[in-house]
């Protein structure tokens, strides 16, 4: 067993695009597990856009970063746990913790797919996408749905569990090699890059029958596009996990085409992931079939090593990644 | 029997401000039912905010203008109607109407009140306020509650019937003189006078346990100003009764605080009143008794005979009424 444990602390607050400069890696003593304690060895840590208003206000300095990871129990003095479980939970930036087993969630990995689909289309976005489309969205198969930021992690499980029920699918992202990927590999009917083309004429040219659920990552200009093309009695959910932290802004862009909803009967609202438990279980059922059949594609962007951390948060930052950005630190 | 009924027609199409030679009383035979049909004489028009745009398209010029009107069978060769019946239907502005039922709904009108009240608040505006807050809005006893446009037809039923549920109850108007009524009489817990406050401060004093529901007749920035007042699981029911007409101009100004409905998980719905067929037999106990015990309390302008009824729509958009504007023409 390890004695020492390297960590990744924030150790000054970046001035708009953080820097290497505002990370550290730091060696700490890890000592023995007693009674009711479990050691973990972290595989996998999420890199969230979530992160950077924490690196403003939040994070404490000087203490390693929380965040979502993956790891597993390398030894355990508690009943709950067992030598080799697959557990998620908040302590991340770090290579091993000691835990008590609060805040550890045991994960069933399934044997066939990697950890890592537990970070997002088995996860938490996962299963925004399926509760926000089928809970609050109650999209009915055949359905004409629309979904902005169809590329990313809650988008494109959203766009393909649309499919999945046989709707028509009209995807939103900011470029072309996106928009090839949702037609060619994800098979929506039509993608829009909407930096290319106005997203109210490219939308009222994309939807002929109109739209039934738009589900709304972003608000703004988008939300703006769609009301005016909602069929009677169309579904806005309003998905809280990405637009809250990176697209605060567009949210909030004035919306001037509100007035559809009354003649629609439209629907908006907004939600969060614990808004649907009882899907739960389907959603676990449903959607590990579907990806081990490939039927539910994604896309990963991995940094290794602990010390690439912050150049994780700093790359996911800039756009670099394809799909969801993790650090793995070990197999 | 009369053999001539005198109707209102619309003889030109007016520019803005609709002034009396918009208007032309017309004297028009009335020959005499036949087989399956029956005479109505019209007891009470309806004057709408809805009837300006159709001034300048849809009502076509020297006909009888349409519109809701209270009548009485005085002739029937119609076995689904009788001599005495009151009835609602769309055949205004005229004295008497041959029909052959079609359209026409018999009223089961309570002996204890006068016919006028189901015109408003035992009608489609008192319907829609009573089930755009129970069935849309899910209000419970004891909410919060926020009602703009409340000494209007719709907002001052919904107000009372929030009052009758123990809702602490917030209402917007636009004098001191209707905030004195909603508190005075209608017994509301704060009125805001909107044109005198500006809402997003007046309300924030208001509300200090902000807003479970909000009821919006307005959109704009009322809903602006509501948005981020709402409770968490907030219900914004959107009424199309009047704002559609009246207030499309607001309903449609920029709206920049919709991101509070991620984080509040907030709900907001446009509703017509056929959107709740299952609450019409409750709503018609329920209101009936209220009315009559005086525990919903309305307010109705009346103008006299046929030849004010263009004097009463000119009237109506000048604001000259208070409560429901109607034209009577017989006892």
């Amino acid at each position: 067993m390890p004695s020492t444990s390297r960590e990744v602390h924030l150790i000054r607050r970046p001035e708009g695009m953080p820097v290497p400069e505002d990370f550290g890696v730091v060696d700490t003593a890890l000592p023995d597990i007693t009674a009711g304690q479990l050691r973990v060895q972290n595989l996998l840590l999420s890199i969230d856009p979530a992160m950077r208003p924490r690196l403003s206000a939040g994070q404490p300095l000087n203490e390693p970063m929380s965040g979502s990871a993956i790891g597993r129990v390398v030894q355990s003095l508690n009943p709950d746990f067992a030598e080799g479980d697959y557990v998620m939970h908040g302590a991340s930036f770090r290579e091993f913790v000691n835990t008590e087993g609060r805040g550890v969630r045991k994960l069933n990995v399934d044997p066939a797919l990697p950890p890592s689909v537990y970070m997002h289309v088995l996860g938490g976005s996962g299963f925004v996408a399926y509760g926000g489309l089928l809970a609050i969205g109650q999209m009915k198969d055949g359905e004409q749905v629309f979904v902005s930021t169809a590329a990313g992690s809650v988008g494109s499980v959203a766009v393909q569990v649309a499919k999945i029920h046989d709707c028509y699918v009209i995807g939103s992202t900011g470029s072309d090699e996106k928009c090839r990927w949702l037609t060619e590999d994800l098979g929506i009917d039509v993608a829009i890059n909407y930096k290319k083309d106005p997203i109210r004429t490219a939308l009222k040219a994309a939807a002929p029958r109109g739209i039934d659920v738009y589900f709304d990552n972003v608000g703004g200009a988008h939300l703006n596009a769609a009301l005016p093309r909602m069929n009677v009695l169309g579904r806005i959910p309003v998905c809280g996990m990405i637009s809250a932290y990176n697209n605060f802004g567009a949210i909030s862009d004035p919306v001037t085409t509100l007035s559809n909803i009354i003649y629609g009967r439209i629907t908006i609202r907004g939600f969060v992931a614990t808004d649907f438990p009882e899907l739960k279980p389907r959603f676990d059922e449903e959607m590990t079939a579907w990806v081990k059949s490939g039927r539910v594609k994604y896309q990963e962007t991995f940094y290794e090593g602990i010390e690439n951390a912050g150049a994780a948060i700093i790359g996911m930052l800039n756009g670099v990644n394809t799909g969801k950005m993790m650090v793995r630190l070990a197999q």
